[in-house]
């Protein structure tokens, strides 16, 4: 190779060569080895002038650590644009990864392709685990996760209970059931829900607390099916939950950014808020402070979460076995002024 | 080592010892070499039952080549928790290097901590570019990237200009003069502006744009000066200059974040808009569509800017030299209802 490869980094042959030197010598100067104190100095110029740095994938092959770990975020069109818990997560995690000198590296699964690569890097000895967000049943990505017996922390239940793969999340059910109640108690009627994701766990269990908060009162008509977390869904269910029933006066929108687009649909039908319909959402997100009025809430501890999801990854590191079962964080309501 | 190490990925010497066989033709059969018909069965069923996958960074060692770009997020908590670009600059990117079989990896810089460690990262050999989001002048990840003459591109201006980095990004100063003059040809006598992040190009030269738009009608006292292009900026920054001026009647705010906190802060001081007050924004975000009424602004091309980073990169890893200054991408005006 004649051509100068001006981004290629210089590697131990290359120092060997410009300092005149055996590879062996250089090595041991780099491993701390002895050598001749002119030997040394002629090495370290050649490294100095070369730019040299140590490759740590070396390192990492060498130790079979590589001090990385992944956050794997599947859905990420609906996470990244629609979800601002998303963020917080990331930082959590981060945060306690960073502590414990880990580096954080975010992965996004989009595609096939993407699932594909994905898959091969997780496998390739790039990441010492993995945390994965919002995993469905049969994700290619999990099954690599689980046959690689790589260290992993799923946010959110795990898409198969029966793997041996720790998560961190919240008691969906109970804090829908408790929202919903909040809507009962303060006198609405006919309640409804939007409820979205219903091919998630998240989904399904925030339809079941509320199910279980109404009892025999729960009318299957009142339930409007999104298919995603995010504000255009919020709207467009809002507008069918009026048309089914232009009596209701309580809904819970399964997550803040439904509620904010049921906000939406609410004002263009000139109903009021809380006055005539009392709102609630799901998340204590950005959106429930963004809307007017502003929402009564489930707050999700998203920084937290992630902590906690990346705790999980570290002391899988230091080879202890974390309860496989999940790890509820308490989801306390917080009371605004939508209901 | 007695005790079992369950997370432990298995390895040649692994195979070799439960085959019974020696490592070199363990790694004959890797390599495609030739064993016998006897040993290769031993060692596949030896491969199968220790579930061995082979080390990609053993082979990103021996190519010198990840296959893999970093995606840096320098101030990701303002990024992440309020500009809803940066999931769209993201999932550019990754589709860009996707198609390219090249796996994008997402880096967090919180902390002084975490500049360190990223640096470390990026100088390890665990990547071979860096796209760069949000950098400010002198951050010691510049510094790194520069000093290894590691494939880069920068999303935004670069801090220094006279580095060798090329970027893509937007013509911040001509967009915000559009966005301004048409406040003005609408009518609007007392235009102010809410001018944020002043210590990046974006916000130096968003003001800029402004301020030539209104040439000798320019009015320092009408400029809010605030600190992030988040909501919370945008209510504050709004109270501040109704206080300043109450006749004043045209409003560019920095960001639709900032407008969308603008728009709560007029409703708050019962000013209707457009009627009373006209508003720009700038990004065409989410935000500008979630907003009552919603937005007219400036159209920032968050997608394509991630995957002209992308190509960037991609290109420099073809041995290609892109031209070090900048690609500026299309920022049409979108006029919908707020001015």
């Amino acid at each position: 190779m004649s051509r100068p490869q001006p981004h290629k980094r210089a590697t131990v042959h290359d120092i060997a060569a410009a300092a005149g030197m055996s590879r062996g010598t250089v090595s041991r100067v780099l491993n701390g080895g002895y050598v001749s104190a002119e030997a040394r100095a002629a090495i370290e110029t050649a490294m100095s002038d070369l730019g040299y740095v140590p490759n740590n994938a070396a390192r990492a092959l060498k130790m079979r650590r590589s001090q990385a770990v992944a956050f794997v975020a599947l859905e990420p069109h609906s996470l990244f644009l629609d979800d601002p818990n998303i963020g917080s997560i990331m930082l959590g995690a981060n945060a306690a990864l960073s502590l414990a000198d880990h580096q954080m590296v975010s992965l996004v699964v989009e595609s096939a392709r993407d699932t594909e690569r994905v898959a091969r890097y997780l496998s390739g000895g790039f990441v010492d685990g993995a945390i994965v967000v919002s995993a469905r049943t049969k994700d290619p990505i999990i099954r690599v996760i689980s046959d690689l017996s790589l260290p992993a922390a799923f946010v959110g239940h795990p898409p198969d209970l029966d793997q041996n793969i720790p998560f961190v999340g919240i008691d969906n059910v109970g804090s829908a059931r408790a929202i919903t109640e909040h809507l009962a108690t303060g006198g609405r009627r006919r309640i409804g829900m939007i409820a979205a994701a219903l091919d998630r766990d998240s989904g399904i269990d925030r339809l079941a607390g509320f199910r279980a908060a109404l009892g025999p009162l729960f009318d299957a008509d009142l339930v409007a099916d999104v298919p995603h977390y995010d504000y255009g869904s919020g709207v467009k269910g809002m507008r069918d939950l009026l048309e089914r029933d232009p009596s209701i006066d309580g809904v819970f929108a399964a997550s803040d950014a439904i509620a904010a687009g049921a906000l939406e649909a609410l004002r263009d039908a000139g109903r009021s808020v809380p006055g005539d319909v009392g709102v609630v959402g799901f998340d204590d997100s950005t959106w429930a402070v963004r809307c007017q009025p502003q929402l009564t809430t489930v707050h999700q501890p998203a920084k937290e979460i992630g902590s906690c999801a990346a705790q999980l990854i570290l002391r899988q590191l230091r080879g202890e076995h974390p309860d496989p079962g999940g790890q509820l964080l308490p989801t306390p309501l917080v009371l605004r002024d939508s209901a």
